[in-house]
């Protein structure tokens, strides 16, 4: 059973008419009937968490809890408490799988693993895109098939100011003539972290069975495999305990 | 001309009697001298700058008349201020390289450029380290030969929690039975980054001839061919002026 | 269940009494106890093959039937066919994991898959070897502990001719004082492929328990996750296929 | 002085009048007159080599001259001898460097390096490439701009089967609804490779001053920064000369 949570700053779904309507109950809730729908029985164990909750909704209870966090923000980035961004990014490297979606790129939590700015270019003009596999063997891309068609959707354009992605699964094709890396693996510690692209409080992305489907191959490769707890300690090994016996030598200040 | 910092919080050599021996002058001004010793004429400009001096001596002005900044410090990591480092990341960001070296692994700049906490095993017995290059065909390791033998040095020891290097150009044998990644290469958004292990307060380490040239080959390895000023911006691209005519489709909320 | 065949050249166990004495019934018959001992029932399906088999025991139908494959030689890569190389090589690009040991590293499948000509220093002298784990994280290092330690081993010395390891598991430390990167990862293709250095023909390495546990994680670790079967094909796609509607432009030579 | 040699098989200019009038001299000529004209004096000296030159123009006298070759060859890969492939093979690891056009994906040499069967979708109408810069401080889009336009081009689509790029230059848009990484940088031992997709028998694409620039720049960063001469070799190092004394144990076959 993979534990996921869900988090969701679900601030546009409260304030707008038209995206209430796509995403009346916020789009954490469509993203987690996506992956009910899409799991078998028992396999997945879904909750959600929201800004506006206490400590987000991300308390160190729930966290310990959880084996990957889908991460969706757009307009509310800088509300997210610093303190809670770094209780996230520990657990991240110590094992959890993160999965960073859309307007997420410009999260503090997603800056903060890659230490780059991840900005990009956008257009919101409703246009076609086609994300391309290629990377067909990879276990996000099972059943998906060559592309995935989007009728309408924001631009992201390239340059992504990202660290060179360690596997690329998807890369996008726009109407308007850009191209962007819309899915990214990297590692950071012992966690896994997946950027998807697609997504948009106006559109009815999350709705769309095959990126339901990214999103729940996304949650099984993102799985935690074991956990590296200490990642942040460095312990003294003293001079008796080295594995070949040595004897001290030099100065020290201490 | 490459224009060349050297930075070093400078705690050490003023407070321990043992360390003004060895770095009578503070370790950056060893650093600083054996670059210009190793340098040719007009090849390099090296300055130095501590943490005491305003703005730890990172002011706007002399970031952006560097193109390659050296970092070294120890006891006084928490004391350098967040708004520096930023200066600092949006600095290498734009193209800066930056070269940390030995305890600077646990630097606020390190730790916020690779996004894990850079943490390591460590033992202070003065004990015998061997640098062996992995990559002989790296410009990091140009006249270096096979290995390089350090014959008091401080161990530092595997598991280091770095994002995988994107090359590595030494691996350290030590007397008493660890290893560790000890030279290693990444690049950041337009800048290159390189982590040297060696160096220590209370060894003459970067008095060493090899060690001068190790630091002197990744100074001209790191240097900017160009830079990446915008990287930090998100630019809106209207629809009007997309590269394909396109025409405005679907909703917003903006 | 997954399906593993281990292939070894079988020549040194035939005509060396001191490697009969270690593993009488040749090094394959060892490492497929070892995998069947640390197996849960119905975990994995294991057989072998050797060089003196027809097709080298790798017929279509075997390669067909094989998830992942372990290879093993030493004294005879050059005995083994082009052919058969190109026949293991494809199915390895289509998704068959594939564990190449110690003295493999010569082997023509892991030259081909590689590029390089993966060449190492060495020394047979019995030496202490200490392998530390340099990803606690690693589904390869489970279980595993910080280090492993082996009391007689041959030493293989960097610089390993390898192209950079997109993931590092092990890396050694040698008693006669050298280094060596000893699990290291890579892709190619849809197939996962790890060399582990571990293993010689007249120490009783692989009758280790804990080298036993590295193997069986990488099986798992390096299982097919879907099949990319026409990765070498390059199809057309007619002008009036193209996923946009465009028109014939320019000139041909078709 | 880097010292440039551009390969071409030259057989369409010759049985093609079509080529004949865009390329009169050859698809290598062009690529020469593209490098010398945007070169400053003394900084390259280029020459060329074809398929019908005996050991088509690639002795071991000037492959020993070669600091960065360009290869281009579309429809007589096949002609190229194994010997001959397996000599350049040989100084690309040991340090010079190799940009492979466009219809070379397919050519031996790119195939060895990569280990994989570096395969793609491909249509010949004539069709707009837009070619993006992901990389913006790359010394190989060193004066590009964001992107380039090339009005009739080959479409080349993914998947790839290439290993995951070390760094990624350009990728493309194409009109018909492709995606596809059109400029992509590995190692391979001492040497690097540079992949970079336009260019087409039927197109003045090697007329264009933007392409002349890229494969200048390519050139440039390329060229070999010391030489690994000896990567192919796999020395013993015996015990009395092991860096720490140590003691023969254990048996041998040897």
């Amino acid at each position: 059973m993979i534990k996921v949570t869900v988090w969701n700053e679900y601030v546009h779904e409260k304030e707008h008419e038209l995206v209430q309507k796509i995403y009346p109950e916020g789009i954490h809730k469509a993203i987690a009937k996506g992956l009910t729908f899409m799991a078998a029985e028992d396999e997945l164990s879904v909750r959600t968490a929201t800004l506006e909750q206490p400590e987000h909704g991300l308390s160190e209870e729930i966290l310990k809890n959880t084996d990957v966090l889908i991460w969706w923000g757009h307009c509310a980035h800088d509300q997210v408490q610093d303190g809670i961004v770094e209780r996230v990014h520990s657990r991240v490297l110590q094992g959890m799988g993160l999965i960073v979606l859309h307007s997420g790129h410009f999260s503090k939590i997603f800056k903060r693993l890659m230490g780059t700015p991840c900005a990009l270019k956008w257009r919101e003009a409703g246009e076609r895109e086609r994300l391309w596999v290629v990377n067909p063997g990879h276990p996000i891309a099972e059943g998906i098939g060559p592309c995935i068609e989007l009728e309408n959707t924001e631009m992201y354009g390239e340059p992504f100011s990202i660290p060179e992605p360690e596997e690329q699964v998807f890369i996008s094709w726009f109407e308007g003539g850009e191209v962007f890396r819309s899915g990214n693996c990297w590692h950071r510690g012992n966690g896994k972290v997946f950027y998807f692209r697609p997504g948009h409080e106006t559109y009815p992305i999350y709705h769309d069975k095959t990126i339901q489907r990214v999103i729940y191959n996304a949650v099984k490769w993102a799985r935690p495999q074991g956990w590296w707890k200490d990642i942040s300690e460095g312990p003294n090994v003293p001079t008796e305990k080295a594995p070949e016996p040595i004897k001290q030598k030099g100065g020290s200040v201490h």
